[in-house]
């Protein structure tokens, strides 16, 4: 689908009719996700890709008691890493140089210079940092989902506390930022699915220098 | 272009050949930032649209000397709101009601959560927030952007609280969080025009419970 057909087709959907997303439409979105843009490129977070009943339910019961959790098909959860230390950084460098079969040595200045900006920082705002890209991603995916006529509600108000705690994310080195449900809208029991998209105006979200 | 062909067609162009964006692809652009998703859908920020050769010159000069900035066609600034009031929040349950031929009244138990849930946080949270649904739009921009077969190089490496100053952000209640140079690759000098993308696999990026 055309992309700005599809952005005006999407919508958050509230209600889900429990239809399970197809495995090549979620290659798809994850793809996407996974060539996402982020800052010096590196991805600095972990997608938890749900697809467990049960799990859902434990979900949906403790952290986040939006109904799309167990009517949608399949959980993204977005989680930015919370420490950000000279050792992924290092090995950010590692992969560039497999990719490009260059040295690790000649990547030095580029691993400094990220080393430089970024561990100079305080926690909070290395966290905060890292949850800026993961929302990259989230609108990658967002936005994949929409382009193959999948559903995908974006969430914040959940308990992420309680959310990092079922999936043990502290162990990993992670946070929940934000999750979003992916599946099928459906149009009988969401007031929403019929309603005219709200956006601010173009003269009122730009303001232009020429 | 297909989203995941565009997805790997693009990159963050290091130098580009000062070609113009034409103005439809530009607008393409624009609506996928305009109809981006955004918690709660409140779009709590501004994008400057930058096409001013003087101006694009004293922004290089003085916040940001790479040299997309001039090399570039158009800059986009993405300024998050600054301060976050019940009056933004009415503001947005007005434009509600006129879309979907609803009442301001009918709307406000959805007006008092976003409230509740916004206001209450501290101002550094409420910004934060705020410019996390900003990087959505950046994220929307950039697809937008490489579907159109336009380069878009994103950047934060820059002196937030001059550009704020050359834009006059803080009187409008904006502080600049991220720039996106809109332009056209220059093949010949960026060496990076050739190199194979580097993403981390996604066996490291999903973790998968089945």
């Amino acid at each position: 689908m055309e992309l700005l057909d599809a952005l005006n087709w999407r919508y958050a959907a509230k209600k889900m009719n429990g239809q399970r997303v197809p495995a090549e439409k979620l290659d798809t979105i994850l793809e996407a996700i996974r060539l996402s843009a982020s800052s010096v490129g590196l991805q600095p977070y972990t997608v938890l890709v749900i697809d467990n009943h049960e799990l859902k339910g434990k979900i949906h019961e403790l952290a986040c008691p939006q109904p799309q959790i167990v009517e949608g098909s399949h959980l993204l959860v977005f989680a930015a890493w919370t420490e950000i230390e000279a050792q992924q950084i290092d090995d950010y460098m590692k992969l560039i140089a497999e990719t490009r079969q260059t040295t690790v040595e000649s990547l030095t200045p580029f691993a400094d210079s990220i080393k430089g900006n970024i561990l100079s920082r305080t926690p909070e705002a290395r966290a905060d940092w890292a949850a800026r890209q993961a929302y990259i991603a989230l609108g990658s995916g967002l936005i994949a989902a929409a382009t193959e006529q999948v559903d995908a509600t974006p969430m914040e108000g959940f308990n992420a506390d309680v959310l990092d705690e079922i999936l043990d994310l502290p162990a990993k080195g992670l946070h929940s930022v934000s999750i979003l449900a992916l599946g099928f809208r459906d149009e009988e029991r969401d007031f929403l699915s019929k309603a005219p998209k709200v956006r601010r105006a173009k003269e009122d979200l730009f303001i232009e220098f020429a």
